[in-house]
């Protein structure tokens, strides 16, 4: 194992990764926080990303511009291609959505992998969860361990016997435990952002998935989902 | 499995992966090359790739700004580590050089699968090879293998059934091995470049890794290596 206490959080800006920081932070890591701008079209989430990593304490924050949304066909990187609003419950079980981005969270593992080899950090630490989630393939336990598996084998610290760990502590988490867990550890919900469509001033647009189930997951812990701090 | 005969080929400037290239085509595959620009210090090999990708008819050469070089510690990616020159055969095996950039061919691939799975391509060429190689983790088989496996679970492509392959197919030759073989398929390499370190006008060192082993390679066959193309 690495010697230090460094640990690489992949920080979208929404709760999930916000929560999953903090845990790092309760267990005592020190946080680099990585955030892509892929040229996704809710650009905002970046920004709540910024303060989240203030927050938190984070050591560094790195914002690295991957413009592979030029190559993923996707609605959160193509206009031409319109984010689902209004989809029911039924709707959103065992269906992989229009806003699944091709092949996102293992470019995201990837850029954290390299950075935390080269930071000699034994973790990364995600927020992917599979329960209450959009349906992407790339945020199920099979994934994450494939994923581990790669890094193993495919990088230096595998070879060296120090192989880096993917820690999603939220995997299989309801979001409603995520907003518990995270008050619980002092997480300010009014500095993440969710929404996929928001509007050109940065108000979510409250219909598309990611705000259907942030909205329903604050009322099933019976709590106020704050307003935006901008 | 899809049912166009597109492939992504991550091309690099090199000979390998050239070879790969020349070998998809042969095999009737459309080539959408992804070359990417991570702030490498030979960045002379960009420009090869670009004449490779026309040469060989790629419907798309798309050159993707990655900027990941400023996470990576490596020889290739940070002015104050040298690239080691003049290195014995001994030395090259068994060892990972300061060359190595932390999980490289995981950012590339990822990458590569975002577009091929936007493109419908069932494959991912790559000109890996795991002799003749400088030691690198992620050139080996169960690398490959590890990666496909996070593409089969991972991807929408992957949970439809049609998961993406990645075709290494250079990945047990040798490289004069992979010359002959270039040369079969008609592969110009004079517009290949190998260098780890070329002057600032383009020239190749004659003294990384990547050029002693080109050099020995073309001795080998009993080829000329071609002056390179500018």
């Amino acid at each position: 194992m690495t010697e230090n206490n460094r640990c690489v959080v992949l920080l979208s800006g929404g709760i999930d990764s916000a929560v999953a920081a903090a845990i790092a932070r309760s267990q005592g890591f020190e946080i680099y926080a990585l955030t892509v701008d892929y040229g996704q079209k809710h650009k905002f989430e970046i920004e709540a990303a910024k303060k989240i990593a203030k927050f938190l304490g984070a050591v560094k924050h790195r914002i690295l511009q991957v413009p592979f949304g030029e190559l993923a066909k996707s609605a959160l990187t193509k206009s031409e291609i319109e984010v689902p609003k209004d989809r029911g419950e039924l709707e959103r079980v065992g269906d992989i959505p229009a806003t699944y981005v091709p092949a996102r969270n293992t470019i995201f593992l990837a850029l954290a992998a390299s950075w935390a080899e080269s930071l000699d950090a034994g973790y990364i630490f995600v927020g992917f969860n599979v329960i209450d989630y959009s349906g992407y393939p790339d945020c199920r336990p099979e994934f994450v361990e494939a994923f581990e598996k790669v890094l193993a084998v495919g990088t230096k610290a595998g070879v060296d016997g120090k192989s880096i760990k993917i820690r999603a502590p939220l995997l299989m988490s309801k979001k409603s435990e995520i907003i518990k867990l995270g008050q619980n550890l002092g997480v300010d919900f009014s500095l993440t952002f969710s929404c996929y469509d928001p509007t050109p001033d940065g108000t979510p647009c409250g219909h598309c998935d990611s705000c259907l189930i942030r909205k329903r997951a604050f009322a099933e812990v019976g709590m106020d989902d704050p307003p935006l701090k901008k």
